[in-house]
């Protein structure tokens, strides 16, 4: 079972970005990947679809054998991990917890702020996570779907992305907030112009990294570490596998073979 | 037959500024629209899944009887318009052909400008079929992914969504160009920055109006025009209904009843 890929899923292809980070925290493990790029974006859609998609895209993994899976997804994570949870076999980990340790890492003054999608914001899960973990901190939420669509088309530091930042982190920009916790995994890509539009006071806490630190807790308690001959990597997407081609080094930090096209609505 | 309701499908909530020029056009018709919002959005999918969305579509719209099937989205009318035609028992018609017509009533030099989603503009189908009706004039195609995401989050008029204009329409700023086509629902609703944007001398084309006009002649052809008692409208989407409340308004022009939620992968 050891020797079994890690799954880990996404509604596209931001959550490479949380491959990257596990590459570097557990560069041990075989990692099989599917982003869902037949049904993104995921953070305009209601929670019960959601939630039907998170189920099959993780019937996929297992399918192929995952010993564990990431829900590498903000959205997903915030609205399907409870279920998830209690319905697989395997350990699953999503990147709303770990994000919010993270970001109270940084804690201060307790004022958490959180930028997301609009289903992330909606699901409130950041905020009860931040709650059950620190019941005097606060959090400011605020949907940011333009930023998706600005990483989605490249222009992750054009002026017009700095007005858009602007206009969006203008309530984080008052002095009294710890951290940002980036809570979609396309933010990162944004970090640059974040950082200059932000007060340098305020950490930018990007989810990837700590879900993959998460991650290695995890699989190192259950006793689940890979060890052995060098590790192989999968990826599969439902749709547009090009896209692959073009988003994927952006996120992984370096180019990748081909990605496979999976039926998901088959699972 | 004449009483059966004109069906119109979308990807999502855009179709509906076809709804209202119909409205003005046909003010005699019912209408059964389908707003694909639970797929939303078609134009960054592949050719085949557009197909089989479109082939959905029109079944659930047929099965609701329509008399006629208007396909309001543009990937949709670019990808699957010869293939519906061809499988469905009633009339259907796109927005590419009326659009194209509309922009070559303001012919001059023949250079003719389309902005579109990235899936229109790969289909080539405006380009075929302004071929098809000039073949000396020639078409310059952007896609402009981000103006649908500026209109969903309602920034129609933000100095951010002016800079992003400037950059999508630089190419037709050179005193070249007779008109620019709005390939996608969204556009219209960016008209005024769109604008001011552009020089003077180029037409805004918006394929809803010149739509509905081949559809009232196209019932009128086929002896289908609606006599009678006030239209009865009803509105389905395939997700997120509370959307439809949001965004009716701002497409429709008016305020409208709910609208119904429909499980679309059963069809």
């Amino acid at each position: 079972l050891n020797d079994a890929p890690l799954g880990v899923f996404d509604s596209g292809l931001g959550g490479l970005s949380v491959v990257r980070a596990l590459w570097d925290t557990l560069p041990g493990e075989s990692i099989l990947y599917f982003g869902d790029t037949g049904r993104f974006p995921y953070g305009t859609r209601s929670p019960e679809v959601i939630r039907r998609f998170a189920r099959q895209n993780a019937r996929f993994l297992l399918s192929h054998g995952a010993k564990a899976v990431v829900v590498a997804c903000n959205t997903a994570s915030a609205h399907a991990l409870p279920e998830l949870a209690q319905a697989l076999s395997v350990p699953v980990i999503g990147v709303v917890e770990p994000g919010v340790d993270a970001a109270l890492a940084h804690r201060g003054t307790g004022n958490i702020g959180l930028i997301a999608t609009a289903g992330t914001v909606a699901s409130r899960a950041y905020e009860q996570a931040l709650a059950r973990k620190d019941s005097e901190a606060h959090m400011t939420s605020i949907a940011a779907p333009l930023f998706v669509a600005l990483v989605e088309e490249g222009w992750t530091n054009t002026p017009a992305t700095r007005l858009i930042a602007e206009e969006y982190l203008k309530v984080f920009n008052n002095g009294t907030f710890d951290a940002l916790i980036l809570g979609c995994t396309h933010f990162p890509l944004l970090r640059p112009v974040l950082r200059d539009v932000l007060g340098a006071g305020v950490a930018l806490v990007d989810g990837a990294e700590a879900t993959a630190h998460a991650t290695r807790e995890l699989l190192t308690t259950k006793g689940l570490l890979r060890e052995g001959a060098a590790p192989e990597h999968r990826f599969f997407v439902s749709d547009a596998p090009e896209k692959f081609a073009i988003l994927g080094p952006l996120f992984l930090g370096k180019a990748f073979n081909g990605a496979e096209v999976v039926a998901i609505e088959d699972f």
